[in-house]
C-alpha cells in the first residue's frame, strides 16, 4: 500500500550478486584484454563515464531532486540518493579542501567486491572499481558540472576503507567572471 | 515487519538500470574483441557458465528451497524463483518434449535488453543475452543436472517473444539403468 502508484519499485531491482558476479567477468575479460592495469583502469573509467551519461535521464527522473545549489550539496547527493538508489549503500561525504570543491566518498563496505578477496599480486595497480569513477564523471557532466573522480583509498588495497575523490573542477563561466 | 530477521533484503538489490547498462558494455567489449557473433556468443555463455557456478550458492542458501522431484519442477524453480530473485521478472514455463526433458523460458519483457533498441546488422547473429543461458546451465551443474540451455527466440531479432530452451540431458545413472 505505501508503493509509489503507477510504477512498481521492484521492477527496478535485480540482485546485487548477479550484478557483482557479472561485473567480474568485465573486469576480467578487460584484464585478458590489456596487460597494463593502466589501461584496465581507463576502459572501465570510459565506459562507466558512457554509462553515467545515460544513467542521469533515470537518476533525476526517478529521484526526483532538485537542482543542487553547492558542490557540498551534489556530493551529499550523489552518496545519499544516488549511491543509496544504485548499489543500495549510502557512503559517508567529508570536505577534503578548503577552497570547498574537494569531497571524499568513503564506503566501509564496497558492495561490488562481494565475490573478490583481494586483487592478484600482478594486478597491483588495478582500480577494480574504476567503472564507479566514470559513471560519477559522467553522469556529473550531463548535468554541467566537470569533476575529476578518482579512488583514494581501496580496501581491495590494503586500505582501512575504500574512498572515492570527487574533484569539481571550476565552472566555464566561473573562470570568465574571473577574467573580466 | 514482514522483513525476515536477521538480514535485510534490500541489501541484496541494486537498481537494474545499473546492471543492464554494465551488462550493455560488457557486451560491447566482446563485440570489439571478436569479430564473429558466435565467439561472442560462446564467450558470454562461458562467462555465465562461471557466474552460475558461484550463484547456486547464494541461490541455495535465499531461497531454501527444497531438492526438486522432476525436471518439470526445476524448470518451475528456475522461472518462479530463480529469474524472479535475480531478474526480478518471471517467465511464463512450457515443456515441449513428450520426453519430459525439454522446457521453454518465456519472457515477454526481457529486463536486460531495457537499452538497447535493435542489434546492429552487422551482429546480426549475436545472442544479446547468451550470459543468461550459461548462469542456468552452470548453476544446473552444480546440482547434478546437465542441460543445454540456449536462446530459442530472441524479441531482439524480431521475434514476438524472447524464449530460452532448456534441454535436461539424460543423466549419467539413467543411462547405466538402461543399458543393463
Amino acid at each position: 500500500m505505501s508503493r509509489p502508484p503507477g510504477r512498481k519499485q521492484e521492477n527496478h531491482k535485480i540482485s546485487r550478486e548477479l550484478f557483482v558476479l557479472t561485473y567480474g567477468a568485465l573486469v576480467a575479460q578487460l584484464c585478458k584484454d590489456y596487460e597494463k592495469d593502466e589501461d584496465v583502469n581507463s576502459c572501465l573509467d570510459r565506459m562507466g563515464y558512457g554509462i553515467g551519461v545515460r544513467l542521469i535521464d533515470d537518476f533525476l527522473a526517478r529521484s526526483a531532486v532538485k537542482k543542487c545549489r553547492s558542490y557540498s550539496e551534489t556530493a551529499n547527493m550523489i552518496a545519499q540518493v544516488a549511491f543509496k538508489m544504485y548499489l543500495g549503500v549510502t557512503p559517508s561525504v567529508s570536505c577534503s579542501s578548503a577552497a570547498g570543491n574537494e569531497f571524499s566518498l568513503i564506503l566501509d563496505k564496497n558492495p561490488l567486491v562481494d565475490f573478490v578477496e583481494e586483487l592478484p599480486a600482478e594486478r597491483a595497480s588495478l582500480c577494480y572499481c574504476n567503472l564507479l569513477c566514470g559513471v560519477i564523471r559522467g553522469a556529473l557532466e550531463m548535468v554541467h558540472l566537470a569533476a575529476e573522480v578518482t579512488f583514494l583509498q581501496d580496501r581491495l588495497k590494503g586500505d582501512a576503507v575504500t574512498e572515492i575523490g570527487i574533484t569539481f573542477l571550476r565552472k566555464a563561466e566561473d573562470r570568465k567572471h574571473k577574467r573580466n
